[in-house]
């Protein structure tokens, strides 16, 4: 299969923040974000393999500032890296004050998705084509997160994760 | 007040029509895309005056091609033109069937917000900067769309309209 | 096909403004009121023709008055005119003040519907018999409106819109 | 207080069967419907008393006919009886089928609200005038209801609830 | 066919007050919290009869305390008692201020269910087999209650209702 | 503070699956569970600490099977273990079809919550007082998921993470 490139794969999702979508501080709630930043993932990994996607696994978030009422919530998703049937997506998070001109982080994650065919079987994806230092950068650490995700998630041994055993042994 | 370049004011909002948004025939209802079309514009107005604001009048909007379940709407929006206390907004809709790589444009349309301080009262907007031909083009015809908005709103009369009626009477 | 009165297309729509439909300032978005007008309108319309519609367009619409929280929002909808396979829709939107007993105009509207078969074709519909005064002065300048929104839609001449032409000469 | 006609508290209330308001079957759900009886019935009780309405209780409700996905509901409320503070609002509900241009009886229900004054204190309501033979049937029924209602809620006892002792006792 | 548990049947639902579920007062709607008890009461009346089912009537409910925003709402359903091919499921709700440590009643209900085959067609139900002292009471007078909702659909008429006919003549 | 018992914040959400809440294969979307989840885990923290809570970080969760339409979702979330302004939620998710009688797992999650006082400042909240082995183990190890999570969010060095170095290094 021909490698395609991270920026094909790129979506910008906007929405405003309703009261709906608010917790008692008036701030949105963390719930209802994860919602979002699934369905601006499934958009990009549906975009780089062409295929109809579900949800694999989602990983470690935090959440560093809330979003308020009122303003407005950008995600943007692209593709890091694929493995055979599967893909990781990259979300930067970040809320905007239109009013006083003030943009500023949410957060970051990693979702994976699995490409599926019209029976629900996985089916193999296109490699990813890295162009830019930033997206060289995601697709070299994504080996290290897959095997942490395959660790926590009980399909994988410590001893077997390499990359990541290094990381800790080497301090 | 400063002018502020068109692209500024560049908001593009992505969703996901789900069973919700569909009519019989599983093609996302007119209804529901106005309403994601009202948010990108207001968050586009907003972006360019940074205050409140508020849905003035739609223009005519023709739906061209039905968006279909499942598949992905792109609405891009942005001012094409200050007045006083009001901005027009232009809005490009398309969708994308992410399996078959195929996108369509859905339709276009002109929607006219107004600014208001904390009290609710109209305040000033600073003037745009068109850089492109395209923004140029929008903001040389955003005064005949004014006209024939103000004239449907029987807040002008006919006479009163002249770059529109020049357009009429050079046919 | 026999004509049918306006009257049997007529349709009342009453909803109550609940916080997720408000804007900063707890006013109704114009986003869900064309949402709700949308639905409003393809009833009228499919009572007319008797068979599933889309939206095929929105005219110029004004909104004058904000509706607020926790007021009532009546939406009257009935058929102007039929065309070949299409229907004008006109609606008249008011806010209601329950406890102050306050009944104030919104907005009008005209919105057109496509009557499609089961396969999804444009299908015939039935005309129209306008009787009151008001639902003739409707069914006339119909025709004009038409001509508006073919020219803004780009499927029309301006020296073809001949009604239209004649009303911007006599000025 | 000035007494009120019934029919200046008359609502009509139209939806449209979506998606998520279906069963397995494709049928509305029962608790989606009541939602919007809920809603009809307190535009009824607030356009009747001017203030502020909350639900106190609702009668036993039988559902006849099933209503199908992309069918109307409507629903006509209106008040039977005004008590102290509280009001018994009656409600007919149908489905339209407007392809196939046939309307059924989904069901009946009475509902009845209590009429608060902005502190949230229970505040006296007008009286009713009941006018057609229809409305006064249901006001002189309203009596008996009540007592069934106030039983049920454990407020009364059954030697004290006259009107209903004695429709019992006559069979 | 085998008796089952009433313990079997027993669903706990719980649900947040979120802003669109308020009225006015930023208390709980009653239509609301119908639609929450009604899926709640559909999901124990299914795992009674492991079959698809569908909402026959509601029985009278009362609403004792209002439920505060950002409160939660507790649902507990179970079924008292199965007849041929419909059951009666009882609920009782209430509020819980997780803040201060209160927990208050809301109200209680009877809704009644009929199971459907795949085909729409009612089927029977396995009877239930009432065990603690509560259970036993409310599959007691479940006949009462049945009798009454017959009467008041108008499908049994009052010197039929023996049980219903002795309770109020003892009085 | 005094200790209190993990049993006392646990909680138990179900929900049914609507159409709009399913994928195009007609399964439960990741995201749609997460914004459950998000506040199922919020009313287990806000019952330990008695505060209003807010969601810090997610941990890695596994989708292992899919809900379908139709089914019910039970999530069970409690408290593992209160750090100091922040308690760890662990979650056990799986759907129930109602009609096959067959029950299975969904997935597993963490997700940290951090109490505020009414000002939005961080505040204390009582420790947890494990009791069942599964509470006890939970208990122990969310000291090295919490090194984990800092490590992941860039807020302690992998130097400093010495439970979670330990187990690496013995592999």
């Amino acid at each position: 299969m021909k490698k395609k490139k991270v920026s094909d794969s790129k979506v910008v999702m906007t929405e405003i923040v309703l009261p709906n979508d608010t917790n008692t501080f008036g701030n949105l709630m963390g719930g209802r974000l994860m919602y979002w930043m699934d369905i601006a993932a499934a958009l990009s990994a549906s975009r780089h393999c062409n295929s109809l996607v579900v949800t694999a696994s989602v990983d470690n978030i935090s959440f560093l500032n809330p979003v308020k009422l009122g303003n407005a919530v950008h995600i943007e998703a692209k593709v890091t890296r694929a493995f055979n049937t599967s893909m990781e997506i990259h979300m930067k998070v970040w809320g905007e004050d239109l009013v006083q001109q003030f943009k500023y982080e949410s957060n970051q994650a990693y979702y994976t998705f699995v490409a599926l065919d019209p029976n629900g079987k996985p089916m193999p994806v296109p490699p990813i084509l890295p162009e830019t230092t930033e997206e060289k950068e995601l697709f070299n650490t994504a080996l290290r997160r897959r095997q942490l995700r395959l660790i926590l998630a009980g399909k994988m041994k410590i001893e077997d994760a390499k990359e990541l055993k290094a990381l800790f042994n080497s301090k």
